[in-house]
């Protein structure tokens, strides 16, 4: 599990800790403020802090004086507008602060969103725990055959075993001979006092990309959304999509309103190219068309007569 | 004055409203939460909400689980050592909101910081008051004779007069036709039932940039710091200069140890080139060096003999 | 004529010079480099600079040693996935700088777009030119009925004369006050020996919006064709349109590949939500479907069938 | 060495290439265009595309029709106010494309800087080369004693060939496991036909964080100057420093104007704070101060003391 005890009894404590405020506050996100919710082997998602609800989006949107809502039927009407015409300044009012554990492989597909505020755990400053990703058997998968980034089939059970157990062992020898360098005397190995250790900044290339490692993270909810957008769709790798499911979640309770519209324009939409307009409009009209002759790719076809719910 | 009975009305209704929540609360700046402080003849400044306190940026730099602070001394330390060491990251983990009503020539010199997040009020779909900025006599000034881009000597009072009617009269002229470019029926004109208005987004060009805009500026802490240390300084126009200067006061009340060591090593330091640290170093040994020998500009060598406190 | 004969003669200088680069020269772009292509009644748009080319996108997307340009047709493949799949980084590594003259109400709008880089032209340094935008009569229009941000019809020509008697006088006489109050002896307005003029940084609040003012502005494919596919929209004001799309007749020229993917994904395509997928499906399926049943409002619903073709 | 002798013929190939161009052309620069500059083992710095040079800057601070450049010695004087002011704009107007080979964990640091474009090789889509970093046992240094973050003296030869013998297998196990895994038959493992590999997302995890990576990484001059502001600093760490001395000798050679400046004002400067300018001040009087009466922390104060050649 991703959080010592002595980590849940500073989360519990802070968790008990109330105060008055003037701002605007969602008790359905603070049910679940600092808590650990739980992702991949170790990792977690902690929502930290948070600015403003539906109403900030809709304050700004107005550039009101007060809060600047009506009735909620105005107010989702309003926003399911602004997220269709992609209006996104209302929507970056909003903020939120995350804390998240995750391996660093994720880590580093994660930082290429550039629209957010980070602060990581040093390694050059601190030492990494013996913490590292092993993927359950179910999500161990071939190399896909037709899309050229992805998953393919899950590996056979004597397959996945084989695999696992490498992947332990290799961590695991990473992480003690990581400390051997570091001859700092932690947990499975003591101090040689006859060796001067190596700096933590050196030793810590020698751990290998499934480490834990944790950040804070702070973002407004225009590029929230984004990312999610991207993070939890199907083609994204497994080990992220967990996380931006996770968070979704933290979402549905912090803008229910915007969340609708956000899954209803974003998640559950499907844009049409110019081609596609074409495609659909002959279909309409009663007459035939063939991949062939419609100016899309195989993969575009495809994926529209999914969307259409045609099979072919 | 920049705010109606009827908004004054929503401000205070809710300051009345308070709630409890388990995030961080600044009670000093909770204080002046909505209120419309003053700037300008017609402007103002309004504190929305605000996300994080100092401890916040401690909490960040440590990555911690639970609130991060330790004594007050340790943590003043702390965040010294990150201002010092332009360590901004952690700086970045605190956001705050403003409402800002102000000219649109000073809206037109604060939108170039292009970090902050920004909801202004639409021209294009809604009618902008009469309201315009006219100097106080004390701050019409002439061209600056040593700066080329600045004020001078403040004009005569007969002189001041003279300007003051001009924009008077130009700006009140300015929007009595944009009313009836509108042909709306707003407060000084009355609708001609004969004549079609012009269309919202095109009447405004009649109006001249002295005229009030308003809007929702959001920012983090760090790119705050970084407005201000430009927009208050000496060198800013005036007019930007009062902004930041009362925003400087609500930064004072939200992170007052951030605010400290940015006063110490931003707002009162003083940056050496390194032409400036040999003059330095030549000084301390006793020798004497001067402006032309020194490798540095005229300008440089008069703000660096300022500094030192040494009249020449 | 935004250009005065000596600007011109700056430019035909310029572009006169040609020297040799083993960086990927886009000779359609070459052709047009410096040249100011006229907008409105006194703006322009200017190439001045450009990084990178359609082979660039591929280079990136396949973080090649070389050109990392195959066949034309391979190229444009990628492109086309990479468009269609909203991949943005790889259009990232193409840049292209403007010089641009604009009213300053246009400057307003476009100025919101926070990802370029971006030079102005100084009025607390220099003196703007007595030029300022006067709609031609066929662009002043009422506003919109059905839209609350934009226009309708057109004015009568009657109306229109004193609309547009009004905008010049009123532009002009903020002009010359704005001279008087500098006092500096500009064209229409001699010194007077016996008053200070006021200094720029003031005195240019006296000018309307319709003023033009000029800028440099640098910025990437990406954000480019992202800032183009809003600005060149229907919905947006006619007068940042017409310079949307002198811009866009510059990145055909630039990158034909990646704008040919762009006419086809995005200013081509049609975005649905999910009850709009919901509503064709059902459509094709033979059944009927009406407004009120859809889950759309009537403007989604009148937008869709529009897109689809279908009259109602 | 970073380069097989495929990719060498194909940058030669691209080096062979001139064309004409009416852009500005820096012949410094495009001598090592496309040219891998070899940093740590296998690592290098190939400059790809530039635009716009020191005349660039002077014509955006001018927002000029023309050149905008004058006699060399006006344009540094331009170039020398704008850095010491901090007017950064005209410096974000050149833009400068690298293609870096570094490893994971120096790649790890450099993200964190936002402002640039990235295109990284995917280990989703690719497969990584067996190449990994082993520092030379001159850079093998244990933790610092005085800084929390970095390093002190040098290992002993012995044990630096125990540190580089554990890194070396490590890493080579390392290697070796994540072909096993993919098992597609790459330079030292023949694919075994009764194995399904696996998928290339999930096999890179295995590898550890010396190995090396690279991307297109493309940012404008000003972000470029603070990013090598803070990596050739002594406190950064070396395996990164290296890097940003290769591309600081880039920035000579395509702005030397600017690179004069920004070692003048930044690299050379140095940075009082108000309690360092009060102790300059008294000691310019003649008078003493101690460290403890000084208002400084013991660092600051030895860094102080340093900067002005006072050994105490």
């Amino acid at each position: 599990m991703g959080v010592t005890p002595e980590q849940q009894r500073e989360i519990d404590e802070q968790r008990g800790d109330f105060q008055a405020t003037r701002r605007s506050v969602v008790s359905a996100l603070e049910e679940i403020l600092y808590q650990a919710l739980p992702v991949l082997d170790h990792g977690f998602v902690r929502v930290i802090d948070y600015m403003g609800d539906d109403g900030a989006v809709v304050q700004a949107a107005r550039v009101s004086y007060g809060k600047g809502t009506r009735k909620v039927r105005e107010d989702a009407g309003l926003i399911d507008y602004l997220m269709r015409h992609r209006h996104s300044t209302p929507f970056e009012m909003c903020e939120i602060k995350y804390h998240v554990k995750l391996p660093i492989f994720v880590a580093r597909q994660w930082i290429r969103h550039r629209t957010a505020n980070v602060n990581e755990y040093s390694a050059r400053y601190s030492i990494l725990d013996n913490e590292f990703y092993v993927p359950a058997p179910e999500h161990l998968a071939a190399q896909s055959a037709s899309n050229r980034q992805g998953r393919g089939e899950v590996l056979a059970p004597e397959e996945s075993a084989r695999v696992l157990d490498m992947l332990r062992e290799d961590a695991a020898r990473s992480h003690a001979h990581y400390e051997a360098l570091l001859n700092e005397g932690t947990d499975s190995n003591s101090t040689d006092p006859d060796r001067t250790g190596l700096a933590r900044e050196l030793a810590r290339m020698n751990l290998s990309l499934n480490f834990y490692t944790q950040w804070y993270w702070k973002i407004d909810l225009h590029n929230l959304l984004h990312f999610l957008s991207l993070r939890a769709d199907a083609h994204a790798q497994y080990e992220i999509r967990v996380y931006a499911n996770v968070m979704l979640d933290t979402v549905r309770r912090w803008v229910p309103l915007t969340s609708e519209a956000f899954a209803k324009h974003r998640l559950g939409g499907f844009h049409l190219s110019e081609s596609a307009v074409a495609v659909v409009r002959t279909l309409l009209a009663g007459k035939t068309v063939e991949q062939a002759d419609s100016g899309l790719s195989k993969r575009e076809w495809r994926e529209l007569m999914e969307a259409l719910g045609r099979e072919e």
